[in-house]
């Protein structure tokens, strides 16, 4: 039987919470955490809303995981995020120590590579799932702003 | 008149902060944010209680700073942290803009420096204040726990 649990089949998860970070007018990054292969935390950017810059949607999502799951390490979790993590969240990932990270589009500018950021030895990291469509929503929101 | 708001004196505040946490079993580290010599935000460590990696004093002083702003950034504001932030804590202080950070003990092996993490480089930083204070509390904190 095919797998239907792809990175594609989250990271589309992850791509639907940006949209709705979008819809708000907020830097459209969306995330997903998955344990075997089941969604435990959905969430998108809130800077804005929150009026906090620590509201990333991965800062959200280890917040929301670790709530669920009843402790602080997300050993055995998967983050789909749709944009390269940025240093402050590499760094809570770090802390998390979560297995496996997959991303969409790139950030040259103020991705966590960029930044000299680390993440923990123990991650797997996996770059470009669905890049094109996660880098062109940015793309677009920022097009939008500038009219 | 002699300038009572010295690093020092609201060093010691963020100290008091860290012997909060140690109270607690936590991981002692404290932190004020003044803004105009005015304390408007004091936060501890509360990883263990929160079961949350992000619940770093520094975290939660910039979200409680910029809600008590009313603005996301904290441009004329000042952190006073009892241990060199990490990585994580630097990244969150780089999107803030935070004029100055003043912290005490440094460290060597998670704080910002070590891991090639970036604070914004309109960010003054002064290190080393109330450095044995702060870094003993972290090493008697250690050393009760290996007991």
């Amino acid at each position: 039987m095919e797998n239907i649990f792809t990175d594609e089949y989250f990271m589309k998860k992850a791509f639907q919470e940006a949209q709705a970070a979008f819809d708000k007018g907020e830097i459209p990054v969306g995330a997903v955490i998955v344990v075997d292969n089941k969604v435990i935390a959905r969430t998108h950017n809130l800077t804005e809303m929150l009026t906090d810059v620590t509201a990333h949607a991965e800062m959200q999502g280890i917040t929301a995981a670790a709530n669920f799951l009843g402790g602080k390490y997300l050993t055995g979790c998967t983050l789909y995020v749709t944009l390269e993590p940025c240093q402050m969240c590499a760094g809570a990932l770090y802390w998390s120590q979560i297995s496996k990270i997959v991303f969409g589009a790139t950030d040259d500018q103020r991705g966590y590579r960029a930044m000299g950021g680390k993440l923990h030895p123990k991650t797997v990291v996996i770059g470009g799932i669905m890049e094109e469509e996660c880098g062109n929503l940015v793309k677009d929101f920022f097009k939008q702003r500038r009219k």
